[in-house]
This record gives C-alpha cells, structure tokens and sequence, in this order.
C-alpha cells in the first residue's frame, strides 16, 4: 500500500427539509454575500430555489441568481458569473443542482481569487490555483461526488474541450442532502448518476498496486449498495430510503475514502468519456457505461487479481473452478447485464451516437492531449489504446 | 434513516516517516507556538519527540513539551497543561500519542479558549465549550480514534470520575498517521486498540433504529477488515500492511462514518467501561472486551435483527435453519472466541478485576448519573441493568 492524505472537510447537512438551513449554513462559513448558481428552470418552478433564497433572506444574507448551468457545463456561463461576482461584490459561492452547477461554481471561485488570470488557464494544465472563495452546495442529483470532491470539470463550448482541474482549494464549505429534492429526476437521469457513482469507485478499485483491505472492502460496499438501489429506484422513483442510500454513496464514491492507500486509481474511462462528451454532449455516467465494458475488456488480462475479485465479490460471480479468466469475463458480463437492467446503454450505438473513424481519431488524439500523454493503471494506455477501445466501443 | 450531520475535516498524513511533516503542516494550519504534548518516556527514548521537534524547528515553530500523561488522563495533567500554555502563549496543541494524549490536549484546547471558566464544567455537562484552541496529533496507537473525532474523554482523579465532552470544535486540523510507529506497542495494548476500534463501529450497529445499508456495510467491512488484521498483528507485530489496515481503521471508526443515518447508537458498552476504568485503571480496549459479551447477552432478545445480522455478515455464522434466536446467541460466541484468541479478556476476572458487591453497586449507580438517567439504543438500560450486566460479567 502506498501512503496517503485524505481530506475531506465538508460538512455534510443529509436529510428531509435540510435546504432551509441554507442561510445559517453561509452565516457559519462567514458568506454575507453569495452568488446562487443554478441549472435548469426546474429548480426555479419546482420552489427549490424560492426556499433556499428565503433562507438567505432569513438569515440577512446579500444574494444575487444566475441560473442556465447545462450539462457538461460551459466556460462561458463561468465567465458570466465570474463578471456578475465582481458586481456583486460576491463573496460566497452557492451552488444549487448536481456536479455540473457545482463545478460551474467551483471555476467562478477560483476566478474571484486569482482575477489577474484566465480561469481556463487550470484546464489547460498551465498553472495552478493560489486560492478559491468558498462555495457550497444544495444538492439535487445524485452523480458527481462534486459536493465532497476536489473534481471540477469544464467544458469550452469554442473548442469542444473537456478538461479536469482537481485542487483541494475547492472542496466545498458544506453540502446539504435533501434525498426528496431527487425525485423529480428523469429515471435516465438517476440511473445515469448510479453509473456515475460506482465508475469513481471502480476507477479507484482497478489499479496495479497499492491496494489496502480496508479500502476495498469500502469499495466493494459502495458498489453493492448503489447496485441494490438503482435497481429499486428504476423501479420506484419516490422510494426516499434509496434516493438516500444512493445520494450518500455519491458523495463518498468521489470523496477519496475510495482510494485510501492505492496509486491514484486508473481513470482512463472518465478520460475516454469525457472525449465523447466533449464531442457529442452525452449523458456523463450513461457515457461511462457505454465505455467502460469495452475498456474492461481491453484490459483486464493485464489486472486479473483485481477484476477476479471484482467479480466474486461485486458482482456475485460463484467460483466454481473455471479458471481466474472466466471468472473475470463473467464479472464483466454480469456488470454489462446490470446496466442493461437499470436502462443504461453498454456501448456507443446505445448511447445514441455513431462516431466516425475520423471522429474516433479525433477523440483518441484529444484523449492522449488531456492525459499528457498516457492514462490508467490497471493498464496504461496511449493513443493507439484509446482508439481501440472506442472502437470495440461501436 | 434519520437525518444526519457528518463532519470529519481532519486532514489525515497517513505513511512512513510522515511525522517529519509535523512542522509544516502545523504551519499550514496558522500555529506558530506550539504545546507538544505527550505520554511515557517511551516517546522520548525511540526518538520521535526528537524527530517532531526537529520538524517543528525546522519550520521556525516556537515549542514547549509536556510528557506524562496517563492511560484515563488525568485532570491534574490537563491543569498543568493549561498553565503552561498560557504561560507560553501557546497557540497550537501537537499531541504525540494515542487517544489519552490527544483528550489531554483537546481539554488544554477547550480551557485556553474559555480562560474564565473551569474546564471539569464541560464534562460534568454544566456548560457547553465556547471554543478550542487549534488540536492535531502524531498518532502512536491505533485505537481511540481520538485523531478525527469529536470526543474527548477524563478522568478526575480526585473523585474517580471518567467523564466524556463530545464537540464539533475539538476536531482535530491533522493526524499525522505512520504505521510503523505503532510497532514497539506491546501485544496486549495493540489488541486492545483492536477491541476498541470494534466497539466504536458496534455501538453504532446495534440499534433499534435508522439504519441505512451504505453504513451498515462499511461497519461490517470495517469489522471483517480489524478481525482480521487483529489476528495477524497478534502473531506478526512487525507486519507494516496490518498496522496500516488497523490504523486507518481507528479513525473510520469513530468519525461518525460508521454511525451515518442511525439514532446515534447504543454506547452502553462504553459507559459500563467507562466506571471499570475510573475505579480499577484498566486498558480501556480489554475492559470494552471484558464487559462486551455480558451486555450482549442482557440486551440481545430485544434488538434481534441486528444481532443476527452481525453473526452472519460479521462473524460468518451461517444460516442452517437454526433460528434467529441461536444465530444471534452463536455471533455472541464467535465474537468471545475472536477475543480469546486475540489475547482479550470476555469477562472481568480476565480483566483481573473483582469487585465487590458493593463496587457493583457503586459502578451502576455513577454510570447511571454520568449517561444522565439511562443509557441504551439496542435495549435501554437503568441503574439495576447496569448492575445486572456487571454481575453477569464478575
């Protein structure tokens, strides 16, 4: 096992009605003024943002609105906020939604704190971040683990790039957990969160080395937890015990406990997604299922320990003598399955879209470029990988 | 499930040689005059005071050193503490030890930021803390999890009270968390660490309410994961992977993660002990293991689903049809047994303690008073139960 620093500040408010102690929550952080950073107009219609702006004016709290956040979200609604906060005098970021608002939130804070250079300068790998303003979160999508990570992902609308920039800075203040705030959710939407969910703990789980007990048994919870309950949720939409079980299992798929002592996790799936995302704008988690059986395919001959284990212990797979490989396969058979299952797609054509050679190239090439080079651990892939993969991928 | 706060922002250093850290991670957190805080001269002697202190050096960090505090810490060690830091004008509490060390500190913490009141008024429930100086520890022994948590524990040795405060505030900023320094521990205070660790995860199991599976099953995996490493540390006390796996165990164990979505858990155990080890000195871990088995046995019938869940997922008692009431009865046994062979008592006279009849009696009643009334998630308990469990533990 390798050493590690885990770091996890946020203070978790988990629970019915927790988004009206929304004013106080700021109060305590020592925000007077606070940007509320939001997506769609359903959070407006549904009275969310209503309740948690008569928590700020309850608690005497300055706040200022901007909503518009899309998935995968933009720069230039950053830059939108980031000129709106310097207004405003803002001196709190409230993010209200799921990873992509909070992310949004998470650029326009370490703008306000380095407002002499261009944010996109972190994504591009140019420079790091000297400070952020703090920003929190109410949380309304079970999926990225945003509320608890370091994780925030942008994309440039201009050039199609998605890039990553992860920094502690922006582990946010607190992250209220309403479950009952989930349940509006298209089914697509929430089965695509649980993909989300148990792709951060895979990406930790399938490594070289490094690998400690403890974790594992962790990772091995998460991923049973969250299959048992997706499956209830497909289901049963309304089901609060499961939108709670899930909407907790996101925030520490992501939060690092997942990956206590291994060697930073492999990741080249969230890479690799995050090209066709860029691309073509697909569902995140539906993205990483449709990518993930074809990596693993790729790939475990080179990491049988883990995806032996994997298979017995997550998915079930009985060990009858048929050999590690067998074991393997039907464990990664048994995941395709269980995807199938919950209305998730298990490559690209089911994911709605049909790249080119061209465009798989393009990807590839991109991939490569945002890695810096190579990605993963479970095997490390190059360009050439990367192009192989989305193309068994088809 | 109930609703929850869950709040660890502890900053866990976990590895070799990262006590070397200490300087600059104490500077990272604003300390800049620093109480150094410790146990026996064993400390001294192996040369970690020396290595910490070099550290602190280093980073141009003033210092004082306080040793000799004991197992159940004293209230007259905290005194001196208190004196000595405002003396010195300390502004950062480093403890170098395990759970005893860093309570001491964390009451010094709690006493310098209320200079005006008497510390005892916190554990004697008259007042509740209105600050604490900055606390972070160098962690010598995996057991209290007193580096990520929210309890401090003293003991008054003029009046044999061992009382608890629990604060949000007393959170430690870091724990600096290197395996290898727990491996000159003798057997017997590593196993019992072990004991410990376990029935901080148990106290939060066995309740009547609130469950969520996520919690239950990082519980049980921290339980299946102590047992484990427990056994090998037993028979192999240099192994580096089991100290760790023990280790970060400690903290997941009692920084709420294990009790998220529950009634709070049942902590009656630790209050039974809690007398033991105010009127006898115990080590804390064998006396939780000592009276363990006698609670359980008081108290199963009445929370049955969560003892029969324990034997089977916990301590692989398989389900052949002998009914709930033998599953659960054989869980009990299995875990005795897992005492036994780990060198921990099951009951008092393996602790080497035989109190009277009067003793008994005098125990439940200054239990009864330190939990307020009564005590108990999994079967709720009054001064005569408490008597009773003490009886059937003799």
């Amino acid at each position: 096992m390798f050493g590690f620093t885990y770091f996890a500040p946020t203070k978790v408010v988990f629970g019915k009605d927790t988004e009206k102690q929304a004013g106080a929550l700021v109060r305590a952080c020592g925000g007077s003024r606070v940007l509320v950073h939001y997506g769609g107009s359903s959070a407006l219609k549904s009275g969310l943002i209503g309740r948690v702006v008569k928590s700020l004016d309850e608690a005497g709290i300055f706040h200022v609105e901007l909503g518009g956040v899309v998935p995968n979200p933009h720069l230039g609604k950053v830059r939108e906020g980031i000129e709106l906060a310097k207004q405003n005098d803002i001196d709190f970021l409230l993010a209200v939604g799921g990873g992509s608002v909070i992310d949004s939130a998470k650029a326009i804070a370490y703008a306000l704190a380095d407002p002499d250079h261009d944010v996109w300068e972190l994504f591009q790998g140019k420079r790091s971040a000297v400070g952020c303003f703090p920003v929190a979160s109410i949380l309304t999508i079970a999926a990225a683990g945003s509320e608890m990570s370091n994780s925030c992902v942008i994309t440039n609308e201009l050039t199609g790039e998605k890039r990553a920039y992860n920094d502690d800075l922006a582990r946010p203040r607190f992250a209220v957990m309403n479950p009952d705030l989930t349940k509006t959710l298209p089914d697509y939407q929430t089965e695509s969160g649980c993909a989300d969910i148990m792709m951060h703990t895979m990406e930790r789980y399938f490594t070289q080395g490094g690998n400690m007990e403890l974790t594992d048994e962790i990772a091995e919870a998460v991923l049973r937890t969250v299959m048992k309950y997706a499956k209830i949720l497909h289901a049963d939409p309304q089901n609060y015990e499961a939108r709670a079980e899930v909407m907790w299992a996101s925030s520490l798929a992501h939060n690092d406990l997942t990956g206590c002592g291994n060697d930073g996790g492999d990741f080249a799936t969230h890479m690799l997604e995050h090209e066709m995302g860029g691309m073509f704008d697909v569902t995140h988690g539906a993205g990483l299922a449709a990518i993930w059986p074809s990596w693993a395919r790729y790939v475990y001959k080179e990491c049988m320990p883990r995806f032996v284990r994997y298979a017995i212990k997550v998915m079930g797979v009985k060990d009858e003598g048929q050999g590690d490989e067998q074991i393997a396969l039907e464990g990664i058979a048994k995941m395709e399955e269980f995807y199938r299952s919950i209305g998730m797609p298990t490559n690209m054509r089911e994911l709605g879209i049909t790249p080119t050679e061209e465009q798989i190239l393009e990807m590839a090439r991109s991939c490569r470029e945002a890695c810096g080079g190579k990605q993963g651990s479970a095997k490390v892939l190059y360009e050439e990988d990367m192009a192989n993969i989305y193309r068994m991928a088809l």
